[in-house]
């Protein structure tokens, strides 16, 4: 196009460009946005995204490598619910705002603070005919997805929202996540009833390889949320569902996709900077899938923010200035796991060492740990030996849950991480977006401007 | 422009700017960059800006305002220094960084990591002819603008980063900000040394009104930072200097300007959200004066980023999800003056209620703070008592701080405001720009490009 202007035309249009962008924004030509791709990574405020910048730094290179989340930064994004629930979100208030534009109570979803049913951009793709597809690592029923699927004025009653998936009639070609405990119940099996529907249901991983084409499919994983990343037989396991559902969800109308990596989230709620660093690895595995699919459907438009950060982590902490990623780097499970090991084998610096990848562990450090199995091993055995009614109201002592948390503390004391909450923060997500109209998400943003803009690119055609 | 062309050249225009946006930023039109403004909101980390928002939340109004800053947001920064510091950056580091284009260690101010001097966009600009001007609210010679102004292997030597000012040749047109303490020493005398070279010295916020046209200007108005905003008798002090400063810098061929709200940093590592909260403030007012300046000369951009955040900062904490901010809008003083008042005078939950503005206080927390204030008098008491000899490696127990840590801690609960450190933490800073050449700092990039680019700007004739 520039070659056949002439010169002085060519330069008034670079100026336009450069000093009118409002005014372009104003009249954007019509775009053309066949398939959009809806990324939520929970709990991944703009810690997690630095931190992982770090974590996957080349030890062997003196730079430090620039990651996938690096290359498709637009600009950030609030979190805030509706006034009622104050100025800190949950993930249902977020991902109903995310999925409708509409803000609205801690706990709500897909409903307003009247209760009010919300359409969603899943539901709006759905009626005009694209295809729609559902991935995430929690069970699917969870409040993110159950907020782009459904309505529900309490995201706890998962019963209920897993039978609505059906009763409301599907509205997803491809749900893939965990959820047998939902879907095959005493009550009633939602499986059957999908199946009875002429959906193909799978229940493992492998079968992925081998999809029906031209048939809806709900693959559900595990009892709840899948395995955590870093102990699943496939540690990039939301890669491996995007892979598989992506094809099936192919069309000549496009198609809406939901991916979540949920599990940022809960790494984030047990303080877990392990967990969290190996599900953040799993959705950059899956961001340079749909890079190459975006390189190859220029058409496509895929847009990844979190709902909230989660665990109040900081890259530091305690007055020191140091992170020390590099000590699990090479940690290849979970602290979970290594509790596990260590309720039922003797803790010593050097066994507990060799589990931690090498970590160096004092003798005061190992003997902590092992006092706190000892206390918790006691409390259980006085537990256990309580009458039924005495045992009333009072908590089952876990040991290993015990024992994890003392090792997560060790990791953070010796990478030096922080955390301050259990919970949820305020602090702004941040945005990235890639493909066609990807601008459309620059700057700072509200969440409900995301399901905004959504609505109206599935509009203009 | 538009207007004069065919139709169906604008609509190329029009999807040319649209379509090939990496095109353009390939072949720019040469910018017209005369001013560059660049603020550094030392320690202000996006955790900073998040809260800022909830705190400046108008009650009076459903919705939840945006601030200047979700005006402005184009990208984010990292913050890392040279691999021999780790990941953590202090604002020696940083600073040079953001000033030269290149990463060194912590601690040095305007050299590599071999201590060699570098060349800092200030000095590039004084070389071009332009107009140069630093205002800070810290010293003058504190680690931020000295890295911009000086060079040095260590940010501690104070006297010697003063003398360098003149002894390298002055290169600053007008130098506001705190540090009598280095500039007026028993050994030199460097104000009468400015004096001498027919800079104009002030030592009053009042003298900012009145200052000579044409004349280099020197202000120092503390013995080193100057009073935190809050409790200062101008709170609004950063951007009254910046107001001051700018006419002085204005000429034909245009000025570089650093201007530093140096002292968000310091509320954060005292974990004083009140205090951070009024640094915020002034430096909202002053984005709004310039936002102005910019509009009468738009020639002219404005680049604000942190060099690190500070204080390991969380909008929530503890579990629960919510964060009050609302409880501290009206506090019109500092903690520290309050725990000032609180050594001289009885504590009470009434009493410490009103020097709160309100915030209910409990018997219990009342009884707390006053049985910490008591420990720590009895403490200065005994240390008082010891002889000179005694005294030796001791330190003197300071009431007033204690009783201040107190009610930080206090406010903290209250407000469920969390924090990790006293120190900096590793997670990327936001990046604001408005102005021409914008556009030249979005995404996420390095702290060093940001040197790069204004070097670029500065060039590009």
């Amino acid at each position: 196009m520039k070659k056949i202007l002439p010169t002085l035309i060519v330069s008034a249009l670079l100026t336009s460009c450069n000093s009118t962008q409002i005014q372009i924004d104003e009249t954007p030509a019509k775009p053309n946005v066949k398939n959009i791709i809806m990324i939520i990574a929970d709990g991944m405020g703009p810690a997690y995204t630095s931190a992982y910048r770090y974590y996957a730094d080349d030890p062997k290179t003196e730079e430090i490598e620039t990651t996938i989340f690096d290359k498709y930064l637009v600009g950030s994004s609030t979190t805030y619910p509706a006034s009622v629930s104050g100025y800190v979100t949950d993930s249902a208030a977020s991902a109903t705002a995310l999925a409708s534009g509409i803000k609205t109570y801690n706990g709500a979803i897909g409903v307003d603070t009247n209760k009010n049913k919300l359409e969603t951009v899943l539901h709006r793709a759905k009626k005009l005919g694209k295809k729609t597809g559902v991935v995430v690592t929690s069970q699917v029923n969870h409040a993110t997805p159950a907020s782009y699927i459904s309505h529900n004025e309490y995201r706890r009653n998962y019963n209920e929202l897993a039978d609505s998936y059906i009763d409301n009639g599907i509205n997803t070609d491809v749900l893939l996540g965990g959820g047998w405990k939902y879907f095959i119940r005493k009550d009633r099996n939602l499986v059957n009833e999908y199946k009875a529907q002429s959906v193909h249901y799978i229940d493992s991983y492998q079968e992925l390889n081998n999809l029906p084409k031209n048939k809806a499919i709900l693959g559900l994983f595990a009892d709840e949320g899948l395995v955590e990343a870093i102990d699943d037989v496939d540690k990039y396991r939301l890669s491996t569902m995007t892979k598989a559902a992506i094809p099936q969800l192919e069309n000549s109308k496009g198609f809406f996709m939901l991916i979540e990596a949920s599990q940022i989230d809960w790494a984030g709620h047990g303080n877990d900077i392990n967990s969290a660093m190996a599900e953040m690895t799993d959705l950059e595995k899956t961001l340079e899938y749909l890079e190459v699919f975006v390189e190859k459907n220029p058409d496509t438009l895929v847009v990844l923010t979190a709902d909230h950060s989660t665990g109040g982590l900081t890259v530091a902490a305690n007055g020191i200035y140091e992170w020390k990623p590099q000590l699990i780097r090479d940690l290849q499970q979970s602290s979970n796991s290594i509790a596990k090991y260590f309720n039922k084998h003797e803790l010593s610096p050097s066994a507990l060492s060799e589990k931690l990848a090498g970590i160096e562990v004092s003798k005061i450090e190992a003997d902590n740990i092992a006092s706190i199995k000892t206390i918790a091993k006691k409390k259980l055995s006085t537990y256990l030996s309580l009458s039924q009614e005495q045992k009333k109201g009072q908590y089952k002592p876990n040991v290993i849950k015990e024992i994890n948390i003392a090792i997560k503390k060790l990791i953070d004391k010796k990478t030096n991480t922080g955390w301050t909450s259990g919970g949820h923060t305020a602090i702004d997500v941040p945005v990235f977006a890639f493909g066609t109209e990807k601008h459309r998400f620059s700057g700072a943003i509200d969440n409900t401007d995301i399901a905004k803009t959504i609505f109206k690119l599935l509009e203009e055609k």
